[in-house]
């Protein structure tokens, strides 16, 4: 195959994770290759390699000789203005292949899986092809067979942590889809707190508001190395960190990107992921919230057990042990949603103000339960009793300071730039809430993005409702983002508020 | 919402159909609204607006207050260097909620499909966003009602065309993935010579080395507008037009794009693709050639017959009476691959020399019966013996350089500036050819934005071959395809010879 050297020059443009290389439309090169808008090119130095899509130019800044990199394609192939770098056709990505046979409907191999997440993990997948396979293993597209190679190959593409007690590390997921429902810092607290492992790696936000990791960061450091994470643990037998850090799962965090864009979380995917971090970080026994709802992630008990039977079985192939626990996701829990926000009901609860919100503090216990329950091997009931006293006796909330301190120490929640209080316009019983348009409504004020951006619910499902009475404060870090917020929330219908007759 | 004034600068970046803006890192206005990389932004100027893709620039190429736009952004604005656009958060894509639904497996009703075509055809998706649609209904992921709907939503966004007899009005199709089966212009100058109207609208190529407009770009003008496609018709009952320059589906061909990068065909698509062109170009009557072979497109007679049977549940529908035909698809058809060797094949067999490929001869003479026994209602017999005499006389010669002096004149082939011919290594029996494989090496070659790119094939299945026999003879324009093109055929298998006991 013939290759060609040319010149790089820095573009300065961020096309996120897809690498974009530029070149002149009359180049002698883009003619003798037969390149063209679009066309993958592999582009090689001496010590690095990748797979970048072309973008045909027609402009003065670049000559004949050169090719224009993109920010992320200059960072990958680690290299300055002027340098050379060498470029052909790309080799037709192998796996492709196995995508197509499971976008026609046909069952894929734990060997064609590990080979399109090794691929997708070395960067060899454009935007496009990572969408059209995520697209086709969504839904309940994979059976528990591919999503046990997916978890396995999810793992095998990432580091792997190990801990002192490797008989007993425990680990907690939501599967989310509630505003503002933050149990992790809260259950993270109570179960180190009697001196079990809990190194909790957690993720920013995919389609929601705010993710623990995101939370966390309004609190503390969470973007610690491995040998940091390894010395908080031995001192708190535990962590609060963001798990993209430690690369724990590369292929999942290049997934999320692509899911994010498309706001898409499939069953397998899902699995896949949060079970292949649990896997990474070293768990042994872990309890999964599955809150349902008609505007949760999950929307029918039946969907719920379907998971929780998969989740149960992809574990236990994998050498996890998975509790799942269906619960109630009606409405939001808690009254902030956002990082900051959030991270000030989580406070509440652990400093045991009487104005915390009781509902989180509730799921909270019951969660902690479940894992004393799982490493105890006792019941339920005992396992709540020993949660109960340990966050009324203040030490979930004095572990909760010793985790930071080790991470790093607590940081002051920012105050927002704007807030906009709504008030109801009828009065009556406030009887839903859409969790989904009140996400959506959140995101729009700049969450997660905007830490301190987000909103306080003053009022929850049941409660009866006077005109003029306050529904929710938003706040937001630009005008901009809160003209457009509130547009949407008057063309949407998310609080169902019935007159009384 | 709010809306800021930005200045535009024409960046001179070709992103194909997907545009895309460009704006400072440190732009205000980014920072105020929360746009970053990958943002969907809505761009407007006094009479055009458009959804576009931010990538975030740091460079000193845009000051404060500009916004650089590719090539397609600046093309659909049709505005100048200097001129203001208003910029703002594009508003959700409403039917992007229909593309989620059918992602999770729900059936599409004709509203759900009738909004995703117009949002695509209306530019407002993204490529990832048609990758994940056209994923989710590849397969046999759509049914017969979804795929009607499909049908009838891409027929409603295009242009419609009429004809003087509007009761029969002919049309044939290929499904395709078989090399070198270029019937098409001599189907139809058979048919047109007995002075039934087929005005035929084709494609280019999708995943094959040559479209029958690609052939026929090499012959002649093939993008002519709806007035001069008239004036041929008028004058010869028939055109062999590229129906892409006439806007008939204007939705498929934003599709094609895609599926052409994902190398992806799905069943719905491909017969909403080609059906609701059919309709769009005013046919009443049309046959399918299906060809079946292990390495063709449709793979087992199973799968023919399910094609067929859809295609005339569609068809009839949608008012058109749809006549499939599975045929032979175990190797190509004729001897030359790609536009200029197809259209030489084309001319020898129009003009009856006695080394023209007598399968693409049988082929297309099979179709022109069958479609005098639909137009005439007559015994297929009776039409085969009408389409032998019309070709045997040179009728359809006549009638094909009619048509081309009609169309602008009959251009003369090119010549390919670079060829080897490949010999065999072993004796044996040449028992399979790998359609698949031959198109990719064709497609290597430079085929078909090349024209005089592709290959002749010296030999075909149940020959003997001796080694040192030639195989094929590769042409490209350039060295580097040549030689990319050739390092391929060395690592695959396209021809399987068995040694002789």
């Amino acid at each position: 195959m013939s290759r060609h050297i040319l010149q790089a020059v820095a573009m300065g443009i961020d096309t996120h994770q897809e690498p974009v290389v530029y070149m002149q439309e009359d180049c002698h090169i883009c003619r003798a290759e037969g390149f063209n808008a679009n066309t993958r090119l592999s582009i090689s130095t001496r010590t690095e390699q990748l797979i970048a899509t072309l973008n045909v130019v027609r402009n003065d800044k670049l000559l004949v000789g050169q090719i224009g990199l993109s920010k992320i394609t200059q960072q990958r192939l680690d290299i300055k203005d002027g340098e050379s770098v060498s470029v052909s056709h790309a080799q037709v990505v192998g796996s492709l292949s196995a995508v197509r046979k499971k976008i026609y409907g046909h069952k894929l191999s734990d060997q064609e899986i590990a080979d399109i997440v090794e691929d997708i993990s070395a960067h060899r997948y454009s935007d496009i092809e990572i969408a059209s396979f995520l697209s086709v293993c969504a839904g309940s597209r994979l059976d528990v067979d591919e999503i046990i190679g997916l978890t396995k190959a999810m793992v095998a593409c990432g580091k792997r942590l190990k801990w002192a007690d490797q008989t007993k590390v425990l680990d907690k997921h939501c599967i989310g889809g509630l505003p503002g429902n933050r149990t992790t810092p809260l259950v993270v607290s109570i179960v180190s707190a009697a001196g079990l492992t809990i190194p909790k790696t957690s993720s920013r936000a995919i389609t929601s508001p705010a993710g623990t990791a995101d939370t966390m960061e309004a609190l503390t450091t969470v973007n610690l190395e491995i040998t940091d994470i390894q010395r908080v643990v031995a001192q708190t037998h535990a962590c609060l960190v963001w798990g993209g850090a430690v690369n724990l799962s590369p292929a999942d965090d290049l997934l999320i990107r692509i899911e994010r864009a498309l706001d898409l979380d499939g069953e397998g995917q899902l699995i896949a992921s949060v079970l292949s971090k649990k896997i990474a970080a070293g768990s042994t026994h872990a309890v999964i919230d599955i809150p349902v709802g008609s505007t949760a992630k999950v929307r029918s008990q039946k969907d719920a057990e379907r998971l929780s039977s998969l989740f149960t079985q992809v574990g236990a192939a994998c050498g996890i042990q998975i509790r799942c626990l269906i619960t109630d996701g009606s409405q939001p829990v808690g009254r902030g949603i956002g990082p900051v926000e959030e991270a000030r009901d989580v406070l509440a609860v652990l400093q045991c103000e009487h104005n915390a919100p009781q509902d989180l503090r509730e799921r909270a216990l019951f969660l902690a339960a479940h894992l004393f329950s799982l490493a105890y091997s006792e019941r339920y009931e005992q396992g709540l009793e020993r949660a109960i006293a340990i966050l009324d006796e203040g030490k979930a909330w004095q572990q909760f300071q010793h985790i930071l301190a080790a991470q790093g120490g607590m940081k002051a929640l920012p105050d927002p730039s704007y807030q906009h209080t709504e008030a109801a316009t009828t009065a009556g019983t406030l009887t839903a809430i859409d969790n989904r348009q009140l996400a959506r409504l959140a995101k729009l004020a700049g969450a997660p993005a905007t830490e301190a951006a987000g909103m306080r619910l003053h009022t929850s499902v049941g409660e009866k409702i006077e005109a003029g009475q306050s529904l929710f404060t938003l706040y937001s870090d630009t005008i901009g983002e809160q003209q457009y917020a509130m547009e949407f929330y008057r063309q949407s219908m998310i609080f169902t508020i019935e007159e009384a007759q």
